[in-house]
């Protein structure tokens, strides 16, 4: 019982370092990078209060769960930028070995678990992996608005990238989905992403 | 329905500053601070893995959205240390209106909703509670342990107190108690607590 306890608090005192792990988007007042961990935490409670937007009968407790573990491969793996595609090559890899040693510190049980979850997110094939995967999308495009483009300009990323990024929003929340068109219309009227004609970067007409 | 949405996300965006709340305790690296955001991301995961360590027939669900609401207040009224005396004045009032001013801003169900989870973990009361409580205050513990008496060291704090602070542990979680009792007589030994008579500070005996 004592090896069973000293197993959990091994990986509750490892989990720690997801709060060193940045991402790209801000805060919403700019001041610092996001880390995973915050995230994490936002999107969970973020699923809480939008879940009536999700898949009707949705679980909201294992979408919850997924939340608060579909970061913590990042502890081995690191965040990759969704917008570098040299980034994504062998991401799959490294995070499945991540995720067998980081839910491979708990007791076997509780580990397959976390690992179940993890793999129900990435797959995002139940309706609860659909709604976790809105949300986590969801998030970060509310980051880069309320920072007048954010990471979108710092990365010069254009809208058709952000557009296929985000569609999974979509899959798992239809009123969001909608909601996204309008701020994505906003931000391209305001010249928010690369190639765009908005103020930032006139263009010619075609 | 529009409406209803747009008080959610504005919620949702409001909820961010929580991510700029510091608390007292460092990461387990001492590299900064902790902020109440990622705090409550590590203690909602803690409680899915440490749950066996509670009450019988625990509804982890509800112990989970009570840890993901759980510090929300802090975002008007700022993290108050529990050793500071002086500070805990008022503090129930500041929590109470800060409370009232930020579920308000989702629709009425919702905010209800989480008023309800928040005033459930203050009040200690229900087992979900009491478990919720155990690991808010066993995570800090952790931290403190690995950063070889952390906060303790750094604002003088005897063991006395850290005893009377941790022990609604005992409440909600024996078996934490008992790993609890461990690091704490350790910490003891190394020294760490302002007044003992470990390595750093000597005492004639009485």
């Amino acid at each position: 019982m004592l090896e069973r306890l000293q197993a959990q608090v091994d990986f509750a005192l490892e989990l720690d370092r997801l709060k060193s792990v940045q991402r790209r988007t801000t805060l919403a007042d700019a001041s610092r990078l996001e880390n995973s961990a915050e995230h994490s935490w936002h999107i969970a409670l973020m699923a809480v209060v939008l879940a009536e937007h999700g898949p009707p009968k949705l679980d909201v407790e294992r979408t919850v769960r997924m939340l608060l573990v579909h970061d913590v491969v990042e502890i081995d793996a690191g965040d990759t930028f969704c917008y570098d595609e040299t980034a994504t090559v062998g991401k799959a890899e490294r995070e499945e070995l991540a995720a067998r040693r980081l839910f491979g510190l708990l007791p076997d049980d509780l580990g397959q678990e976390c690992l179940a979850l993890w793999h129900e997110f990435e797959s995002r094939e139940t309706p609860e992996a659909r709604f976790a995967n809105s949300v986590d999308r969801f998030a970060p495009l509310l980051l880069n608005i309320a920072t007048e483009g954010g990471s979108w300009r710092r990365h010069g990323v254009e809208r058709d990238q952000v557009q296929r990024r985000l569609a999974p929003i979509g899959d798992g929340a239809p009123a969001l989905w909608e909601y996204t068109q309008r701020l994505l219309d906003q931000a391209e009227e305001r010249g928010w992403f690369a190639g765009g004609s908005g103020p930032d970067e006139p263009s010619e007409p075609a």
